[in-house]
Order: C-alpha cells, then sequence, then structure tokens
C-alpha cells in the first residue's frame, strides 16, 4: 500500500471504492499536523468534481429514541435497493450524551459486516465550525468513493441538528411516543425543520400508543406553514425490532426526491446551503481572528461586564471591541 | 424650545416626558450626517442608565391577521391598568408588503389621540442590522422616557420577526382562523417561538372557527418541546370588534412577567440578547469590512461561480475571500 497520508494515492485508493483507502482519508482529514492538513485539502480539490451525486439524509432524535437500531434496519433496505451507504455521525458533545451516538460498529452489527456499506463515528473537532468542516468534506470524499446514499446521523439535544440540516438534503427526526411529553429533550425549532417525521418503537404493546401519537404530531404538523420546496412533510410510525414501517420510510425519501429534482428545489437548496457555509466560514474566520486579538483579549471581559451592568450598550460594545481590532490593522 | 439635534436638551426633554422631545430624538438616530450620529450617540449614553424598565411586547402576525385593530384594543387596556404605552413598527421590507404596517396614527384612532401613548412608524434603515440597532436604541429612549410597555409590531412573513424576537420579553403570534391554511404566510419556525399565539376575529360568524382553530393549535403547542423558562406558551382566540379576549392576552402576559422575574429568566434572557447583540453586530461589522475591500469585491462573483459550479468547496472558497481581505491588512 503506498503512503497513506498523500492525496494522490488516497484519491486512486476512494476513486477505486477501496473504503480502507477512505478510512485513511478521513483520518487525514482530522490531522492537525501542517503536512497533513495541506495533503488533505489537495485531496478534497481532486475529489470535489466526482461529488455531489448522493443523496444525503440527515438523521436526529434525542438519546434513547433508537436510532441505531433504526439506521441497522434503515440501511438494509438501502442496501437492498442496490444502493452503497456510507453512515456519519456528528457528535460535537460526545462527553455530555455519554457517546450514545459514538456511529461505532458495535452498534450496527449486521450493518457493519456489509460491503456496500461504510460506517464512520463521529468527526473530532473542538468547534461547530470544525465539526461542520470535516463533517461536509467526508461527504465530498465518501461521494467521490461512489457512495449514493449518506446518513448523516446526530442528536436531536444540541446546535448540531441546525448544522446538520444545513448540509443534507432530507432531514428526519426520530420521535418517541410517551404520556404528553413526546418531545421531551428534542430542541424547540427542530420540528419545523422535519422533512420526514418517524415515531419508533410502534411495537408489542407500544403500537396503539406510537400509532396515536403519529397522528396527533400529524395534526400539529398540518398547522404548520408550508415549506418553500412544495413537499409537505409525512410522519409515520416505524418499529426496527418487528422492521416494520421503515420500507415506507425509503419510499416517502425516495417520492421527496424525484419532487424537489423535478420542481428545481433540490439543486436550489445545495447551492443555498454552498453559500450559506462559505458565509458562515467567513464569519467564523473573521469572528475567530477578532477574539484572538490580544487587545480584544485584553479588554474582552472589562467591556461584557459593562454591557451586562448596562453601562454601556450592545452596539457600543460592539463597537469598541472592533476599534480594539481593527486599530493596528 | 432649544436645539433638537443636541444630546443634552434632548435628554432633559426625555427625561421630562415630553412626547415631543422623544420624536424629535428618534429622527436624530434616523439621521445619516456624521454631527447628529454623534450626537445621538451621546444621547443614547445619557439615556442607557434609565433605561430597561419596560415590558417588551413583541406582536407579529400576517398582513390581513388585523394587528391594527388588535393593537387599537389592547392597547386601550394596557393604558387603562395605570401604563404608559409606546408602540413602535418594524417593517424592513415596506415595499413588499405595501406598507401594512407602517405604524401610522391613522390606523390606531382612539389610541393615537390618548396622552399616555406614544405611536412611532418603521424605523428607517437598508439592512436589517440598521433596522435592528435603531430600533433597540428607540426602546432605550422610550424607556427613559418613561414608557413603561412597549409594543415591537412587525409582519411575520421575513427575518424582521426572528429580530423581533431577539429584542423582546414576551413574544405574541397573531392567527387567522382559515380553512385548514391557519399558519399561510408565517414563516416556519416562527411558531416555536412565540410566548403566546391568538387567533384573531373571534366574531359573529367566525367565533366557532376561530375557537376550534385555538383548540387544534393548542394541541399542536402541546406536543412542542418545553421551554427554558418553564413558561408553557398559550393560546387563546380573540375578537378586537367586539371586544372580547383581550384582557385575557395581559394577563396573560403579566402571569409571564411575573414567572420569569421570580425564577430569573427574564434578567437572563436580558443578557443573553445583549451578548446576542454585540457577537450580531460585530459579525455584520467584520462582514461588511469584508465585503467593501476592493480585491474581495473584485473577485467574489468568480469565487462565487467556481463554487456553484462545484469546482471548489464553500470553504475553499471562504479561505480565498478571507486572504484577499487579509493580504494587505
Amino acid at each position: 500500500m503506498r503512503d497513506l497520508r498523500k492525496a494522490e494515492p488516497l484519491f486512486d485508493g476512494i476513486r477505486a471504492k477501496s473504503r480502507a483507502h477512505l478510512s485513511a482519508a478521513i483520518t487525514l482529514l482530522e490531522s492537525t499536523l501542517e503536512a497533513d492538513m495541506q495533503e488533505a485539502q489537495k485531496l478534497i480539490g481532486m475529489c470535489l468534481p466526482f461529488s455531489g451525486n448522493s443523496l444525503r439524509i440527515g438523521i436526529t432524535g434525542v438519546p434513547g429514541v433508537g436510532k441505531s437500531s433504526f439506521i441497522e434496519v434503515f440501511g438494509q433496505i438501502v442496501i437492498g435497493k442496490g444502493k452503497r451507504l456510507a453512515v456519519l455521525a456528528i457528535d460535537p458533545s460526545s462527553e455530555r450524551s455519554g457517546g450514545s451516538i459514538l456511529g461505532d460498529k458495535t452498534r450496527m452489527e449486521h450493518l457493519s459486516q456489509l460491503d456496500e456499506v461504510f460506517i464512520r463515528p463521529s468527526a473530532a473537532g473542538n468547534t461547530l465550525g470544525g465539526v461542520a468542516r470535516k463533517t461536509r468534506e467526508t461527504i465530498i470524499l465518501c461521494e467521490a468513493a461512489g457512495f449514493e446514499v449518506l446518513f448523516i446521523e446526530t442528536v436531536g439535544v444540541g446546535q448540531s441538528e441546525i448544522m446538520v440540516h444545513s448540509m443534507v438534503d432530507f432531514f428526519l427526526l426520530l420521535l418517541l411516543a410517551g404520556a404528553g411529553d413526546e418531545l421531551q429533550g428534542i430542541k424547540r425549532g427542530i420540528m419545523e425543520m422535519a422533512d420526514g417525521l418517524a415515531v419508533t418503537k410502534a411495537d408489542g404493546d407500544n403500537v396503539k400508543r406510537a400509532q396515536l401519537a403519529a397522528r396527533e404530531i400529524k395534526n400539529a404538523i398540518h398547522l404548520f406553514p408550508p415549506t418553500e420546496n412544495g413537499w409537505i412533510p409525512e410522519v409515520k410510525s416505524v418499529s426496527a425490532l418487528e422492521r416494520s414501517g421503515i420500507g415506507e420510510i425509503w419510499e416517502m425519501i425516495d417520492r421527496f426526491d424525484r419532487l424537489t429534482k423535478t420542481n428545481g428545489s433540490f439543486t436550489y437548496k445545495r447551492q443555498t446551503q454552498d453559500l450559506y457555509w462559505m458565509e458562515e466560514t467567513l464569519k467564523e474566520k473573521l469572528i475567530y481572528g477578532l477574539h484572538h486579538d490580544p487587545d480584544v483579549k485584553a479588554y474582552k471581559k472589562v467591556i461584557e461586564s459593562q454591557l451586562l451592568a448596562g453601562e454601556i450598550s450592545a452596539f457600543d460594545a460592539a463597537d469598541r471591541l472592533y476599534h480594539l481590532y481593527k486599530k493596528d490593522k
């Protein structure tokens, strides 16, 4: 095997659909060594023309909703349609959630043994922006390696699901049926972002409760404002245990795919996402530069405490920090 | 009357509760002359220690929902509680909405004649950031002038309601009862931001329909994730024509006020908003500086078209623009 920290051999391996090369390439992406970062960027540039051809599906839900079991069965259905599947997990707050979405292979026993499947644990990164970048770059690599369906999995408790929503074509929210607290733990605003919702664990004694919850959520969804792309979000109940209802999720996504590709909103959304990430990255770079300026660092706490004490306005505070930053530039 | 373009006389007038001075001060805020802007900033600084003591209520809803009629009656109820009231309107897209929320006095005939009421049309501004700044500064001036309740009114069709949500204590969403399209026109995500919802025009033949809509929305709200402040959003039906249900809206807001002031979330929210506006203003200043850099201006279109053609990634595009900006600095 040639050097797995160089762009060219990794690119050749990725295009030859080698999972070992893809895995090594993602590891390279996560390196913080200058030489590795340069090779990684070169590799991304090489893969970019071969990317974009997958269906990117975001899957979110609180810990305990049964994401792994769902993905285990859902993944097999996708494979059954003749598709190659990559599963990526995002968990910027892995300490807090106790590693519940580590995406490790032990969670998805059958899926992880299939040749058509690539499973990759959570992207590392200290900032949400860093995780976003690595995940978006991993998507490019997976697409260049010929994966046709991508699952981007995250927990629905922090900022990460907003990030995932901004990088996928279809956003699926998994929900637990409960007694009046169906959505405990899900962040407000996430429900309205979903293109599809599935109430999990619709099996055994729980079937009626799950179906009732799905019906209630359907009524709620019906009251939401219409989406811009003409798609009406759908609600289903599913059981990974009994393998029921999950095929319908794929059919739903397939309908979505055909609708949005026909009416042009698929491409429009991808382009909007590209411009969004460009602007977000710019803002992050600029804000990072500002907050690491020695003068800003020296006075920021003082200015913030004046702001919180009501001595200066938020706009004054911003003015002062900005001028501290600009004065030597 | 002393010079109404200088901070000191304006400040004296504002503290003496002169509406003429308050009005002149807001006009000064909107001036783009350098000398005026300096006096305006001086005035804000003088007023700041006397601000913060009002209850800031955001009111939003699509054109046609009956915002003016609602505010006309609601305002009189607030006045009846012995409060002084200021009504500010925000409409960054006034062309599009056909001036439906101009906040002009003809819309609120009775209210505009009361001594305890100050009504101010839409703040001018080309950018949402500019409008936000002027509105936040106008709030400071109104509070220094002794207004105890502020209505910040906007339409629920653009970005402006997210901005308003970030500067008020209580966010009220007005809704129209309709046949299955209750929320046509409201932007997705707004429903989950509301602290209170009111279905309007619950009068005559429409009473039952409005009550049914309120009940349906209540069921939907019940499925939403819990709020961080412990408040459960309430849904009412109201009629401005028959003056019914609107007193209950004030009672709702009063309960909210007491709860959030008792559990500390009132102050916490205000401080979070201050830090949010500081960061947002900083980002806006930095992005503005970048996009007005001659090199960035010269190459931005090219870089964006490479991005949209899939030749470079969003992160590459950001890198290139950032380096163009930083290279001479």
